[in-house]
């Protein structure tokens, strides 16, 4: 099937009012050319695989093409808004005919595209320059393409039989990840699954299962009270994961930070004195290597020292500090890495592939395989005519997975390590940038003091009124509305986003990040003029 | 930005081979039409953000959409192969040259669109009307266009703020499928999570829970040895979730099944007993509504009775059969699904919707919150403009998610409830035609007499060699072989793909599965026909 149509193809359009099309977007001209048919008509049992449905579905996706290519070319205009926002209330009473409600007959193709441009319209552009609300930005246009091969692909890791290239691919881009860490070749395994939060239960999970093999068969009952540790800083995907294993959130012992949210070893060791002393078993430690808020890295290598000397699985949550380690520059941050015995890395974070892209790497090999087999041969059948050791699906503890793999392999092919490397750089360098012009100015106050390590610069904004405040808890009361004022502001006009939260005893305070590599310094400076004029007069 | 180019837009293409461009698919011609860029120059970096980069993502996204629309219509080709069979180390002996290597500098765009052929040369059509392999097939244009919008969104369903509409679309989503399942209005919550046996592994967390909230942050020593139940014809992933949650797989108790693979209630009460009374605490039972290798349906009504006279959740794994709810001529058979707490329903299996896309459904509201939320505040902020009950994040188990709703979304308005209504019954439809055309045949021979219920058919092939064996080990040996060998070289020619495997003292045999509503009485045949033909002389 060919996409550009030819002359025969091309239909009588005169039916068709384009503005019934869907709402204008901010001057984006609405005309999808000489070719396009009376979608009003169409239904989509005349698309593929209706026996004459191939013009219609190449006239269908040429048209939803040109929607979407629209909204990445506005997504990544400087200018234009990044959200147009509405109360769920709002679009329930159905927002400018934007009917979000389940028909039992079905629309026909005209519809559908005016909802696609709706759906797009009243979200969020998450790839614009100005969006700085979580650790995942961007848009990259190569993962994007290979996100569009991968669901036109439509298939399962489950198998070698049924994903053979991916399965591959996924092996090979592992075994990258597992030279970058440093570990030897005869080390290292792993799996991509859905996010971070997953990465660490795996690591968790692992770490249980290392320790005490029959926790698989018999359950926690037949094994000793465990304790795990974990900054104070650290993801709450760590207390969530001894939630969900049955390990209990109490037993996670969070132990001190520095004023940089680094993990201070001897609180380490002093905690885990004190869980031994009370009869729990330690087992485990998370590192962290680049924290949500304050992106800082916990000392790596005095970490390994006490692990190893108490005989503990060390674990690296690096979801967020993980790209750096593709950067000369910055890898250093994360000294020692190659120590630990598993490493969480979300590609779709620093590195701005598109979610989800998130690898529990491990260094033990057939670990994986050894926790979570079932060995259900109804699944995964031993006399196939290939090496069946390629079947990843019972390792996971998914069974099938998605094909999380291949837009981060187009985009590595795209880029080369090298891009990667000039990526996060200039994140980082972005976030220096607003370093230095936040310190410059009066109005606004760094959370902790020195450069940051990582790409999250932490503010708060003070207005005048709160300027003159002396310090002490009246100023802190007011401090901590001043946030999410400017936020609703912020999200009310729609040309900016960015974080805030309250962490320990600091109340809210703006968190900027940088993952988007089309940010560029007057994005930054747009950030911090539209703060200040958005809360002068708080 | 508009996709169709202008006159002024046209580019000499005449340096560039199309050749060059990767193999040429069984006659597919290359031709891209008469604006194409050539792409041997062209470096990511040149494509959007890139200050320019507008002309060149359009063509290279033209480039793109043609092969995947090639694929797409060459997918639903019933004449057409599903696939090219090689061996991991033939890929990784560079293929025909296909490398799959990743490089430290860029390739260029032509490179990457020759790589984006390649890989779906050698995959799997898992779209393909003649694939019969798995639970999930079929390749629904909708659907499809609905994930590509979904990766150009590219959000995150952890907060409101970053996906309103999708947030929103999953709620309407969940009520239908309350209603379908016929909860009251009063009841019901849910959540789409990443595949089926996520979900099951959900319930099995939200029934512990909901009997013994105090393992949440106790852990399961705070807790009495429990026992959960499942039939010995149900998925492994409960075996799964007990391992993982620190139940222990041991712990979990396999009720005997009758002959065509239903749970026998009988035997589960007594199942109940036994651990109760060898001290075990019995809280859960799992009935399976389609079983993966029978399609069987537990007799839900009965089990609801057990259940409900010890106390103990019940939950319904309906992934492959939930699809069946949307006939009214099929949903007898999952009678009183309603009596259960928590229902799996994967959309991607009987819905043909793409994966990933399953629910875990649970009757009693605010329950998945309770279950798994920690309130960090410095992820999900309460201090927000919005009602912040719409951030879905700390009710997962993931943190993050990625948005599965839309695609399913989109088709709904497509199809109407009374479209998917007729793609399920003609799936039947299609099992029954199979049923009926082995009837009638020597050479093959069910696995269990009957009808199915569901849209598997499970055979074996009995060459004539095996025909004319006395029944017995010897003849159970070399027909434990046959589908296997049917398999391999089915999979070397590539024109069909269908499942075997051996259960409980039933040796090797095939399962045919339809959820791919492009799948005509004709492609039935070829199957047929296809198996005779490779294993006539085994």
């Amino acid at each position: 099937m060919e996409f550009t149509p030819t002359a025969e193809q091309q239909i009588d359009r005169s039916k068709q009012d384009p503005a019934s099309l869907g709402n204008t977007n901010d001057g984006l001209k609405y005309d999808i050319g000489r070719e396009s048919l009376d979608f009003s008509c169409i239904y989509s049992k005349d698309l593929l695989p209706a026996e004459d449905g191939k013009e219609a579905t190449k006239h269908f996706f040429q048209e939803l093409v040109n929607i979407l290519l629209a909204y990445v070319s506005k997504s990544l205009k400087h200018s234009s808004k990044i959200l147009d926002f509405h109360h769920p209330h709002q679009f329930k009473d159905g927002l400018e005919g934007f009917n979000l409600e389940l028909p039992d007959q079905p629309d026909n193709l005209e519809q559908l595209l005016v909802d696609c441009r709706d759906t797009l319209k009243y979200g969020v552009k998450t790839g614009h320059p100005r969006y700085f609300n979580q650790l995942s930005t961007g848009l990259d246009v190569i993962g994007l393409a290979g996100e569009w091969l991968t669901s036109t692909a439509n298939t399962n890791m489950f198998t070698y039989e049924i994903a053979p290239v991916f399965i591959l691919m996924e092996e090979i881009i592992l075994k990258k990840m597992h030279k970058i860490i440093g570990w030897t070749e005869k080390d290292g395994d792993g799996i991509f699954c859905p996010g971070g939060t997953t990465s660490n239960l795996y690591s968790v999970l692992l770490a249980r299962f290392h320790h005490f093999p029959a926790v698989k068969t018999h359950g926690m009952c037949a094994i000793p009270r465990l304790a795990l540790f974990t900054s104070a800083h650290s993801h709450y995907s760590i207390k969530k994961s001894a939630a969900v294993l049955g390990i209990g959130s109490d037993n996670v012992i969070v132990v001190k930070c520095d004023e940089r949210g680094k993990m201070v070893p001897s609180e380490l060791n002093s905690s885990i004195e004190a869980a031994k002393s009370k009869g729990l078993v330690p087992f485990y430690v998370n590192a962290t290597a680049g924290t949500t808020v304050y992106g800082s890295f916990d000392p790596l290598n005095e970490i390994a020292d006490i692990c190893e000397q108490h005989g503990l699985w060390m674990h690296v949550d690096a979801a967020w500090g993980g790209g750096l380690l593709l950067s000369n520059k910055h890898r250093v941050k994360m000294q020692a890495i190659e120590r630990a015995d598993s490493v969480t890395w979300n590609p779709h974070k620093m590195m701005c592939v598109p979610l989800q892209c998130s690898a529990i790497l491990v260094k033990r090999k057939g670990l994986l395989q050894e926790c979570n087999q079932l060995c259900a041969e109804y699944l995964f059948q031993p006399d196939k005519q290939y090496d069946v050791s390629y079947d990843t699906g019972d390792k996971s503890i998914q069974c099938g997975r998605h094909v999380d793999v291949f837009k981060l392999w187009l985009m590595w092919k795209a880029k080369g390590s090298e891009g990667f490397e000039a990526q996060v750089n200039h994140c980082l360098e972005n976030a220096e940038y607003l370093y230095y012009k936040l310190k410059r100015r009066t109005d606004f106050e760094f959370v902790f003091t020195g450069k940051p390590e990582h790409s999250n610069v932490c503010f708060w904004y003070l207005p005048q009124r709160v300027q003159n405040m002396p310090l002490g808890p009246e100023r802190d009361r007011e401090l901590h509305m001043v946030a999410p004022k400017i936020k609703a502001k912020m999200m009310e006009e729609g040309f900016t986003m960015i974080g805030y939260q309250p962490l320990g005893d600091k109340v809210n305070f703006f968190r900027c990040v940088f993952s988007n590599p089309a940010t560029q310094r007057q994005d930054v400076d747009f950030l911090v003029e539209e703060i200040a004029r958005l809360g002068c007069e708080l």
